[in-house]
């Protein structure tokens, strides 16, 4: 069967355009070391990389009409020609907020990461895959993939920040924190 | 890596405990058609089957905590000994459907769906499969496995009935109705 197109790889190893300057635990265990990361689209060859991880492109989940109206303008494509600085962040949420009923998660973002998030458009570019409803089991349920200029890497340690302080944080079971700098 | 365990294969072929009684599209080109079908949780081998669809089991998307709590206590489990009948229905929902905020996803099933699923409580026990974010790309993005008592089969019909009215169904692209009987 063919690949789901949306799917995409972060491969880590000896190759890539991206140099991985930092790979700390935030919560749970570390995660292993590597040099540098490619990011790959579709269908893709893992042999010899220090680790994979995967995930999906898919419809969005929590943005209502009003944000997504607010959101969708201010937004940035990924790869912009300045962006040299990115960050990968696995994350995996505790049973309880799978368990959670769609109008609670969805308040629990209103309040939170969608606001918080709106604030550093359009200097922080992101795109958000899915991992937990794929054939295998993956580490993590969500890889979230941000870029942006140097000049904006105080933004990004706020918008990090305040992401850390919402309520949707206290079902954070593990999370690493991986940045990166395009060579 | 580890096969999904929350992953479900719907084997169609000449084995399983449920015969083929019907097997009719409803909108879109139809399916296949096949003698008997076997519902496989985990890993699975497909050498031989006339045809396969996967569908992984996922958290509820579109349930609030009120109507959980409606749901809940009057749902019946899969399995039951005097259910000998059973209905797989694949469906696939238009880009338009998936381009919707989540808000007013919730909306319309709030007023359809939810609403007429819990008339035929416990009567119908039911089971989603979610196939859109698999590895692979799969036909349709849906499936749902029904089983009941062959008296409750009025009951069933006037189900599926209530939600190909709904405003929902306007966004089902495909749909197959399989009818199945157990050996």
């Amino acid at each position: 069967m063919a690949t789901n197109p949306r799917l995409v790889s972060f491969l880590a190893g000896d190759q890539g355009p991206w140099q991985i300057t930092a790979n700390q635990p935030r919560t749970g265990a570390a995660w292993p070391a590597a040099k540098r990361l490619q990011v790959v689209s579709g269908d893709v060859q893992s042999l010899g990389s220090a680790w994979t991880l995967r995930g999906v492109l898919s419809n969005e989940r929590y943005v209502s009409r009003q944000e997504k109206a607010e959101l969708v303008p201010r937004s940035a494509p990924l790869g912009r020609p300045n962006a040299d600085r990115a960050a990968l962040i696995p994350i995996r949420k505790s049973a309880a907020w799978w368990a959670l009923p769609q109008d609670e998660r969805l308040a629990i973002f209103a309040e939170g990461h969608n606001r918080i998030g709106l604030k550093y458009l359009p200097a922080i570019a992101r795109r958000l895959h899915h991992c937990r409803d794929l054939d295998t089991v993956q580490p993590f349920d969500f890889l979230t993939w941000f870029d942006f200029a140097s000049e904006d890497a105080n933004a990004f340690e706020d918008l990090v920040g305040a992401l850390r302080q919402t309520e949707e944080w206290k079902y954070v079971d593990w999370e690493i924190d991986i940045r990166l700098q395009r060579q």
